[in-house]
């Protein structure tokens, strides 16, 4: 086990109706003037946008708003957010919505005291030593941003999909998690999320540093969890239990509960960058279609952690063949991605017939470097492979 | 699934000579006058201490001192260092040792700013509103204080040992847990810090409340990646793999990660309080006698959760009858803390050949009510059935 810094000083507010606490909450955390972020859509038309606005104006709270945060956040967003913070100034922010509205936040947040382009941040060894603080109030369970620092942004003008890591800096101090503001998501995104929350464990679990007993557990729990909740969260999108174990679930994949000193490897999450990028896939969809197949890949090249994964997850059987099991524990996630949450497990069911894996390869190798390090070396022979099996 | 808090901000610095950020960490957290709490013995004999002193030094820190800890820590050692604190006038606790030593420090930490009696706050509504910050070197992995907001304490005229619970206002700022320094434990402290962690998740997976899946798997995770690792480190205490695994486990323990949405129960912990009252064992190890003795009165009586327990950990396979199956599960529990980790499991075994059942259980209800209510309801005949199958 390495030496690692566990930081989640998140203050998570989770159950029914605590959206009511938002304007106490922002209080509690010092803020007098707050630019509430959003999407739009079924955060306006659900009357949550309004509850929040009433609740911020009951604590004397001033708000502006920067509504229209689209899915694969674009920094043509954060650009106008920057804009208006510097009229408003405020002194905190308040994403309502999903990753990708946290993560917009996150970004201006960052951008706020830099004189130079936010996009630094994102793409050069430049970092940000101070930041906006925000609250978060999620309605979609996926991304993991409520808890996490970490920030992912598109750019509009390069296809550069990348993120920036600041554990210290960036993490919401509140974030309020009400299950039923969930309910009414589609089929599709709670899916998506859920294919997301659990790509976030596994890009924590591949890995080479050994003696992470207690890590590899929390995974494996977190994981049976997911699946057994998520089948019954499909089968009855109005079960709140269910509901509720898979927005608390997306938080912790995501807050480095189950890191705990090893490396992580997080290849598969730049593959489908590249992806979503081009094409704009929603992301957790398109981890649908890279997961299963970086675990084929491992399986032929290093099969360990995909063999115990299919021992205590999958059910597999021990064979005493690593491989051999691996290849069907890869096969039997995939299996289940497609059987019980609908998802695409290739490029033609992800709506992209044609792709252009060249492109994407080559895209890849030139933002993460010649050869990807994590679980596996990989050079863009080998991601090239990887991106052929997902056509699979 | 019940609404919660989860509200876990202490920075945990985990690894390898870690204790030499002592200094830095303590500045970081706006330490000038730090007042140090330790038990003396081994931190004094290994050079911890000075390593600390020299680490506060450097960042010029000044300090004074509270030797003297004992376990099962008492209320005159409390009144001692609120003497202290007086007239050293502390912005900062800094507790090196196990959990009585963190204990000790969050009382003192709890009644500074109090006008009145600080033993208040274990026995009356009465509770703080103010602390003095503390931040932590751990020694002794076991009472899960270092990330807990909990203080438990024995008041040496009474004898009641009972415990305040402020998640908000004691949690550290800071916990330095280097596994190293665990390495030289005795078995017995080591094996009774186990049973004591393991206590810790029981206490809270033993629940009625429904529809806790995520909690539910992520505690049985740990107390697999627990158990693996302990046969480890009584094989070989000097397994800093395993002793990582161990040290980690318990900090997770108690920091409510499996708490998650649930009413807890207690019961176990309250009754063996009154056993390390009044004859002075060591908790952990009166854990490793009460809990199996609990479990057996839970399978004849509430069996659900103990049965899920024996399928899930302890390898019993369904056999249709809950009550059978738990018994078989608390059988198995009992058998492993006996055999692999060497610890007393009945009363005669812990030194007590004689126990004042009566007294006990009379303070017990006293202390905590006719009826304890939680995963069972036990009046004063049910907690004798139990304190009685501890003599087995």
């Amino acid at each position: 086990m390495n030496n690692f810094t566990f930081y989640s000083p998140t203050e998570f507010v989770f159950g029914r109706e605590t959206e009511t606490q938002v304007g106490l909450l922002c209080k509690k955390y010092g803020a007098s003037r707050v630019m509430l972020v959003y999407g739009g859509g079924s955060v306006v038309r659900s009357g949550l946008l309004d509850k929040v606005k009433q609740s911020l104006t009951e604590q004397d709270i001033a708000f502006c708003e920067l509504g229209g945060v689209q899915p694969n956040p674009i920094d043509t967003k954060v650009y106008e957010g920057l804009e208006l913070a510097k009229s408003f100034a405020p002194d905190f922010l308040l994403p309502v919505g999903g990753g990708s509205t946290i993560d917009t936040a996150k970004a201006i947040a960052a951008g706020y005291y830099y004189e130079g382009d936010f996009w630094d941040f994102y793409v050069t060894p430049a970092r940000p030593t101070k930041a906006l603080p925000l609250g978060v109030v999620l309605t979609i369970p996926a991304a993991g941003s409520e808890g996490s620092g970490n920030t992912v942004i598109t750019n509009t003008k390069t296809h550069v999909k990348n993120g920036l890591r600041m554990p210290m800096l960036l993490r919401p101090k509140f974030a309020i998690m009400n299950p039923e503001l969930t309910m009414t998501l589609p089929e599709w995104q709670t899916a998506s999320g859920i294919s997301d929350m659990i790509a976030h464990i596994l890009e924590r679990y591949l890995s080479n540093t050994p003696d992470v007993q207690i890590g590899d557990r929390l995974a494996e729990g977190m994981i049976l969890a997911i699946m057994e909740e998520a089948e019954k969260v499909i089968a009855n999108p109005k079960d709140y239990e269910a509901r509720a174990n898979i927005m608390w679930s997306g938080t912790i994949a995501h807050n480095d509960t189950c890191s705990l000193g090893r490396q992580e490897d997080w290849n598969s999450h730049a593959m489908e960058h590249e992806i979503s990028a081009e094409y704009d896939v929603t992301h957790g969809a398109g981890l649908a279609v890279v997961f299963p197949a970086f675990l084929k890949y491992a399986a032929n090249h290093n099969p360990h952690k995909v063999a115990q994964l299919a021992h205590r997850v999958f059910g597999v059987a021990d064979s005493g063949d690593a491989s051999a099991d691996a290849h069907e524990g890869a096969k039997r996630f995939k299996t289940w991605l497609h059987d019980k949450l609908h998802l695409p497990v290739n490029f033609a069911q992800l709506g992209v017939p044609e792709p252009n894996i060249e492109l994407m390869n080559t895209r890849l190798h030139k933002l993460k470097g010649e050869v990807l390090q994590g679980y596996m070396q990989l050079d863009a022979d080998a991601t090239k492979v990887i991106y052929e099996y997902c056509k699979e």
